[in-house]
């Protein structure tokens, strides 16, 4: 999906085919969110000024560089969550038998159509924990980079969300509901603070 | 540039190369953002349950894919304005009339520069309004959608706002420097609230 240019990418989630939809976009604008962090990654290493945080540095480009991979992966697995979804609420309904059977498959993939999304809230995460890092530790030229990653991800969590809540509306299994809800608050909590707090950073260091 | 595959835009991204930077990243944020919006629009305009909104939905649809080109076009332009700076910035220094050359050149390349980011903030803008009607109006399956397109319109504002931020700082024209950061201060401050009350509005739609 993302071997598509970006035009074409663009065009298909503007057009009324069913993926890609909020959930790969939001995988893939914490993709680019964190791949802003590996730039500022890029553009501090080997640089003498920043000898003192050269280690770091390379610790936290390996991690961007793996975390983009993972989201890159999930914009495909959100789609393919949507496959089992679509033909579940196209089963037919008309009998008893046909609406518990109906019912069973549909519960079976409203789970998975939540879990991508609650991993795509996982990564979004963990890309504004790596991106707090870079805007503090990172070359001084390219700290509004950080700022504008950091912002992205806060962003591709709270489109996350939405597609998570989606899912569990319809879900049955209410302790199954509850772990996941319950996951999905922890993970905003942390990730909501903690991108504004290095926003808020980057723009003070911007002002004036 | 949006040509390129999504892959290859971001590791050119995360690359050390100049651009694309931040301010171009945003505008395909927006981008992304109103493409959802054109999505809700699409999965709405023919349905006989919404034939009521029919022709401001394809009033919108009309306005959103014509922002979408815009925001596209957008990224090319700030990848543009940052070559005369980066010029600028290379000038030699050595003597009082090679420093007033140079100075006299990077503020000529800051207007540019900051002006690039502020168009992206307005259609942020523009895609937040637009978003308002898409989830007020749009077919109720995909409001989670416009939702999440909010949220990315708000996101590349945000990430707009960093970009005019950093060019300004350097800028010496006080009357021009005050006009532009009042542009830019009135953009967000609608914006914002706006995007906030949309997502707070879907994520209402979508709980219990």
């Amino acid at each position: 999906m993302l071997n598509n240019s970006c035009i074409e990418f663009i065009n298909s989630l503007a057009s009324k085919e069913p993926v890609p939809g909020g959930g790969g976009a939001s995988a893939l604008v914490g993709s680019i969110g964190v791949a802003l962090g590996s730039m500022v990654g890029n553009l501090t290493t080997g640089k003498k000024k920043y000898q003192d945080v050269e280690e770091e540095i390379q610790n936290l480009l390996i991690k961007s560089e793996a975390l983009t991979d993972r989201l890159n992966a999930l914009v495909a697995k959100d789609a393919a969550a949507f496959e089992p979804l679509a033909k579940a609420y196209g089963l037919p309904s008309s009998t008893e038998e046909e609406k518990l059977e109906k019912d069973k498959v549909l519960q079976q993939a409203l789970i998975q159509a939540a879990e991508v999304p609650l991993a795509i809230a996982e990564c979004c995460l963990e890309g504004i924990k790596i991106l707090d890092l870079y805007a503090q530790k990172g070359s001084r030229l390219v700290v509004s980079d950080a700022g504008v990653g950091v912002i992205f991800c806060k962003a591709a969590l709270q489109g996350a969300k939405l597609n998570v809540l989606i899912n569990l509306k319809l879900m049955k299994d209410e302790e199954l509901k509850e772990k996941l809800q319950k996951k999905l608050d922890s993970i905003l909590e942390e990730g909501i603070v903690l991108a504004d707090k290095v926003y808020q950073y980057v723009e003070g260091q911007l002002c004036c």
